[in-house]
């Protein structure tokens, strides 16, 4: 029986490997030209979950993409953890800014990650992170060193909103059926300050179209006259945050969270270099809600974000043309207590209400998600804290994150247990942009971390 | 000795199908993968000149796209006509609103078109109007009806700003020296109300790039801390003009030329039905600056238009991304006094000075030109009025257009004489924007009432 680090050493390239080949099919979700490449996915993750020692293995249709699900099933009286991660992917674009084709994977070191890291879309969002688990379950295995069992829910609708899989979940409750859901598709403060986190964001997504004229006009011979709908989305768009950058949709705050002044100070002890932060992203200044911190800001404060826009022409060149529609893709990140599906009734309601008479708004919410705070004195989170303190040499931090997994909330409602976020990425690494990556360093961290969870959560079971 | 209006009976089919040939090659100037195509529209212009009773005709090079010149000197001693127009295109896209392809000519009836109108990019703009002076100089060699000297400076970069005409101009004075300028690249009211061109808009064309982070980033982990391109971009615009839709540039009025209660008075007479407007382009309300009517606002006023805006994530579903530039195409439309560099340099600077310290904001001014307006006291004017006269049976009305031909004023300043604009182009020929078409009997009527013009000009001159 091989020890873990021993087991480690003697099977990364292999480990780099496979996470290589998984990494080289287009799983993106969001667009439906990658459908068979989806299916793709879902089949090799299937696959590795079978040779890492599932009993069974299976792809589970459902009314969008497909849902992977394996299970080890060691002893019905002992406890189950349930793995959640997905195997879809965001978008790559804009392609020309990545440094190599963001669908074949490259190991290069960068400063942070000395030991080299893997640069491809989903390498840390989420297939690396996801993929560390079916290792370690792997080792686990190989080893006898499983304590309890386990079974996987792989998704591949994750980066557009998990659309089916609470119809997958109101279908399975038996077969999903677990003592705690193990996640990692979040991040860690840094190497030498391991954290879990304990909060997410919420998130609603909402389309906007306004339309002006019926056909593009000339700016020459209508402009000054008609209204033109870029400058009118613009103006909607700039009277959504007022001169404090407080978003001015009524109602918006109303249900907010508000932290109490010792929450905000013990956030304020977290590590943190406002210059470095600056420098490392290139920005003349930090820009946000007046009144809150930037760990704040990005953390336990709604937001709402332009993700795209566009409009008339972008092409080379001029083209005076008066363009008869623009659009903008805006998302909102909401924190405890807001309810996706009010804040995204509330942003439809207002921004139909300020359109000018001469444009037509239409809003269509895209999807949306709860926010999540996980509390740390339960099991779970006691059991990957000391699952880190063996491998980190230190009690990992509990931190809110800003980003959003919009299903995990739906989880604790509808199976009844608690979600354990042990993520491994940095903040650096670039999800959802490109030259995303993730470290070598990181990517065995992981898989050398999540087999104490497994022995702690169940001796701590008993 | 054939009559006018039978010569065009006889020959209209062959005016219409080599208008159609013209009409089939893609010559877009602002593109530059269509350069051989606009050496090929040159090439086609010069043919049809010489075919037309040029002496000769020649494609001179600039630094840009070439000039098609050609000429026929009958009499030294008599007047010479310099006809301007352009071979290039405006860009066809959205090329999914176009009913049939834009470089596939069709000719079909609609209802302000009873005869038929020919669609296709450049119809109106300008190949058919240009043309229409090709015919004319036909009809008026092939019987002994050309009563002057004539001379085709038909450019390439009109739809680009005109970028090389002024060096083109510059380098040929003695060449280009003529007594009127004569232009068909305006509309006129309807088929039943003839009018002439009087004033044009100038133009400032500027672009806006945003760049906030170095890279895009993932709007859950950064948004709310760190300042939206796009958002940013969103504000800046919607700070551009104010409640009175007012334009905010420090000292862009200063020169705005007003008009006396008389001549504005005298401007509101012209025949304008308000909801028949708003109904053919199907808007709910019209919009601009407070205290100016429809007209006025289209005419005599400045405007500035968003003509193409875009940034982040623009394809199918939902991408969570702080993007790390946002950037649009913005024009400006100048009226008389009003000088389109101060304007731009006006432009730059604002923008550069309200920019937060959160991004930075590059402004790059693409072309430009002065306003234009022509008294109507001049032969050249009065000439054309008669013209009218003889072929619709009414005299003209001057009117004051919306659009802009960037280069008119410049040849007034070199070539030291009056510019006459005779368009014959209605505002709903959808010019700039899909199905741009052209009907047949304005572009046959435009044959019809050209060679008038050199009759009396002629007659006038002596």
């Amino acid at each position: 029986m091989a020890d873990i680090k021993d087991y480690i050493a003697k099977n990364k390239d292999r480990f780099l490997s496979e996470l290589v080949d998984l990494l080289k099919i287009p799983s993106i979700s969001a667009d439906s030209n990658y459908k068979d490449d989806m299916l793709k996915t879902a089949e090799a993750v299937k696959k590795k979950l079978l040779e890492a020692g599932c009993d069974s293995a299976e792809i589970c249709e459902t009314p969008g993409h497909p849902v992977v699900y394996g299970e080890k099933i060691f002893d019905k009286d002992l406890p189950t953890v349930l793995v959640y991660g997905h195997y879809d992917v965001q978008p790559p674009d804009p392609l020309d800014l990545w440094d190599s084709p963001p669908f074949e994977p490259v190991i290069k070191e960068s400063e942070i990650h000395p030991e080299g890291a893997i640069y491809a879309r989903g390498a840390c969002d989420d297939k690396g992170q996801m993929f560390m688990h079916v290792k370690a379950l792997e080792y686990m295995t190989q080893n006898d060193k499983l304590p309890c069992n386990v079974k996987f829910m792989i998704e591949g609708e994750e980066e557009v909103g998990s659309e089916h899989l609470g119809w997958f979940i109101e279908r399975n409750k038996e077969k999903l059926a677990n003592d705690v859901i193990l996640i990692s598709d979040t991040g860690m403060i840094a190497k030498d300050t391991p954290s879990i986190t304990t909060g997410l964001r919420g998130l609603s997504y909402m389309e906007v179209e306004v339309t002006g004229p019926n056909r593009d006009l000339h700016s020459g011979l209508y402009g000054g006259a008609v209204a033109n709908p870029i400058n009118i989305l613009s103006e909607l768009i700039a009277s959504l945050t007022d001169e404090n950058n407080h978003i001015t949709i009524p109602g918006f705050y109303d249900k907010v969270e508000e932290l109490s002044k010792e929450e905000r100070k013990k956030m304020a002890e977290a590590p943190y270099d406002e210059e470095a932060y600056k420098e490392k992203i290139d920005i003349g200044d930090v820009h946000g809600e007046a009144g809150y911190s930037t760990l704040e800001r990005a953390s336990i404060r709604p937001t709402l974000d332009v993700n795209g826009m566009w409009g008339g022409y972008i092409g080379e060149g001029a083209k005076t043309v008066l363009p008869a529609k623009a659009y903008a893709k805006i998302s909102m990140r909401l924190v405890p207590n807001q309810d996706w599906e009010e804040i995204s009734q509330l942003f439809k309601k207002h921004l139909e209400s300020i359109a000018p008479k001469s444009v037509k708004v239409e809003v269509t919410p895209h999807h949306g998600g709860y926010p999540y705070v996980t509390p740390i004195d339960t099991i779970g989170y006691r059991a990957a804290s000391k699952a880190y303190e063996d491998t980190f040499g230190k009690t990992p931090i509990p931190q809110r994150s800003g980003g959003s997994i919009p299903i995990v909330s739906l989880f604790e409602q509808e199976l009844k247990s608690k979600i354990i976020l042990m993520g491994f990425g940095f903040d650096t690494d670039a999800i959802h942009s490109p030259n995303e990556h993730f470290g070598v360093w990181n990517y065995l961290k992981g898989i050398e971390t999540i087999p104490g969870f497994y022995k702690h959560f169940t001796e701590m079971s008993k």
